[in-house]
């Protein structure tokens, strides 16, 4: 039995070139079998760069390659749902970007779809399983810090191009969205259940996305998260950071 | 001409014995000269500890005290109106504990009367004085960190006895007016602005009072502070701390 998955990358973003195949070229049992893109020049030019055997001019091709096992959809947010439920349709397995979804119907309505195909949904939240967030996790596991009171978190840097897709309102973009989610995710994952309650402000731009979130999630042991998240850094910097206080 | 501050001390606080008398003994030209008690013994026995000259059974005698030019009130929240006034007719200096008042007309009242009588008037908010502050402020009128983007604080400890006053609603007591006054007036303090707008939840105990508070204060500039103060804290352990985001 052939234990190798076979991927495939929907668009040729620069997060599956920088993150995505050299993690599935290092894995033991994965490899990149096919790029796809809107413009066939691009795919080929890609699939060259990448060492990626195979490219196809558009999305549905790439699905109809047998071979293919799982996909990856590191689209922008507003295209998510469209393209991981016809992957599921096809029998394929689905890691999508995050933030997984625009909203939480479009969210049950992958779910839902990748369910009935049988196939797997994933969304890459890639911190969740980084060294430093698991030790964090199990140090909080093993009482080292006793109840959770309260998580601090931001993830902030300077603001995109203005034709940068993370600027446009209708494909989900906005700070909240591109960076804001990991400050929730990982709440979420180190307190270990959902917010009851939330506050939140957000100041848009004229590009129509919140080019600061700010907020406070209350979770149902009594924990909280403050974060904030902005794009409102000099061009240099960009900040990443989780605190996280126990009752000792 | 004689130079030296002659203080008077209304109450036994622990605090004043901890902090405040070192404090006055170490200075240039400050002298505790009287203490006073609604009980004269306990006035008597605190006197001769800390050799204070003067002791009396009641605040009233202390302000008629013709010697005294500066009062300490390290009352009770709930009573720094009543004895911050009656020490300004008298026409006494006023270092009064913090936070100075309960609510901000009576904050006003206070001043008004100070000014009337031609005496100060101070909060005794001590880390404006700190050195680890005041660098924090040089560095941040220097340009070090940009524009404030935001600050996190908190102050938070175990719970008082149920007897402590400031477990008691009516002589303003609670988390947030015990500790989490320090997070709210050091970040107006950093960022130099009133806030404009406020959002915040409290917690309320058994006792009446807030057992936690937890905000955000938003302030012109667009700057923010996320706080948090409780009363959750293992018993061993005490919080504090201020963190201020530039933009760079």
């Amino acid at each position: 039995m052939n234990k190798t998955v076979h991927w495939g990358i929907l668009g040729c973003a620069r997060i599956a070139a920088t993150a995505l195949i050299p993690g599935i070229k290092g894995s033991a049992n994965g490899e990149v079998l096919s790029v796809a893109s809107r413009n066939v020049e691009k795919a080929k030019e890609y699939a060259r760069k990448f060492d990626i055997p195979r490219a196809y001019g558009s999305y549905e091709e790439l699905l109809d390659d047998a071979e293919i096992q799982a996909v990856c959809v590191p689209l922008p947010n507003g295209l998510h749902k469209e393209w991981t439920i016809k992957a599921a349709e096809k029998g394929k397995h689905v890691l999508c970007e995050k933030p997984i979804a625009c909203c939480a119907a479009d969210a049950q309505a992958m779910n839902d779809s990748c369910r009935q195909h049988g196939v797997l949904l994933m969304e890459a939240f890639a911190q969740r399983f980084h060294p430093q967030y698991q030790r964090a996790q199990e140090m909080i596991q093993e009482g080292r810090i006793g109840k959770i009171l309260r998580i601090t978190a931001s993830m902030s840097r300077s603001v995109y191009p203005a034709d940068d897709i993370r600027m446009n309102p209708s494909l989900g973009g906005g700070a909240l969205m591109d960076l804001g989610c990991y400050c929730i995710n990982t709440a979420r994952h180190l307190v270990g259940s959902e917010p009851v309650s939330v506050f939140a402000t957000q100041e848009i731009g004229q590009s129509g996305v919140d080019e600061r979130t700010t907020g406070t999630l209350y979770f149902p042991g009594g924990e909280l998260l403050q974060f904030d998240t902005n794009l409102y850094l000099d061009e240099k910097h960009f900040v990443q950071g989780c605190t996280v206080y126990g009752e000792k």
